[in-house]
């Protein structure tokens, strides 16, 4: 159904043109045609992509943990509890920005890894997408943080982390899409085909 | 926990410069002072807020449906399926902006209405905040789109709802951070707090 765009709501681009670059955003404007016949301005954004990565880690007890990090967000002002994400680098892969991502942001290796879904965080001013993976067998090591990047890892059981959705200490929306998932995930619902990912015994360098 | 910012993540504005004011988009880069005590830039768009509205819609079977809209959004090129939403007009409080929302693009009105939550769509680069509600009790009416705007209305059960987040044919953010709220609402685990909502019989006005 949504592949295909009933004609009554297509918008055609007439031209664009770039209105700012920063060493971050990078800006345009098009102008379009609406299914009306007139014409409208539309200012947006474009993004990389991004990946983000829900990671499972079975404690000594054998129940799941969810690895989650504490970040500082400066647009919203607040430490927001989130699942690992990053921009892919130019030329990369989804997959191995989320290996990648896991590593540099939380320390940890995974065994297994399965690809959820991808969802587009604001339709309306930015071309971003952000790609949705799961990682199990998690193996421990150093972080391996950009310059200027400060956040904290911590655990917290499933049902933590659903109550923080509820109560409004998790309001991050990639993080509650990823809830959406993790949820059906755990429940059996929507089961998810996990693939073995070999993992270099050596010096760990991005994948 | 999520109040109480750790010390060590906190970042602190040292100045801030408007870089870009079109029609819809207003970016900002401030200089920031890093835990670490070395400056960095942070480029963020301004945005006034946003609702998000989950319309349940009791069929004549006495079936909950729920209420979205096909719309295409030029920034990623795609119909999407999402509910309803809109911006915040200046001064306007978030559930007048529901109502009104809701009112404009599907003409509905709501006898009953809950705030489930908000989230934080796109935290690394927009202020933007879209606060959810619930709306049941529905009154059908006619549309009031605003000029330059196209979308259509249809409804679908929740099992349809779930199998398009897991297919990828609902991939909109918000409506997937919805999604959550929407199962745990509707199984039970997150009960809502339902508040009558008096409605004008008369001209259809926004409230």
């Amino acid at each position: 159904m949504k592949g295909v765009a009933p004609p009554a709501l297509l918008e055609k681009r007439l031209g664009s043109q770039e209105v700012f670059k920063g060493a971050f955003l990078h800006a345009f404007r098009d102008q379009v045609l609406l299914p009306s016949g007139a014409s409208a301005c539309r200012e947006y954004v474009v993004h990389p992509g991004a990946v983000m990565v829900v990671p499972l880690h079975e404690n000594s007890r054998g129940e799941v943990e969810l690895v989650l990090e504490r970040q500082f967000r400066y647009p919203v002002g607040q430490v927001m509890i989130e699942f690992p994400a990053g921009k892919l680098d130019a030329g990369e892969d989804c997959f191995h920005c989320a290996v990648r991502e896991l590593w540099e942001e939380t320390g940890y290796r995974a065994r297994q890894w399965s690809h959820a879904g991808v969802m587009h965080p604001v339709i309306a001013y930015s071309t971003e997408f952000i790609d949705i993976w799961f990682a199990r067998g998690l193996l421990p090591g150093p972080r391996n943080l950009d310059d200027g990047e400060f956040l904290e890892v911590f655990t917290a059981s499933p049902e933590e982390f659903f109550s923080w959705c509820r109560d409004g200490q998790v309001t991050d929306g990639k993080t509650l899409a990823a809830g959406l998932w993790l949820q059906n995930t755990l429940s059996g619902n929507w089961p998810l085909s996990w693939h073995d990912h070999p993992m270099d015994p050596g010096p760990v360098e991005p994948l």
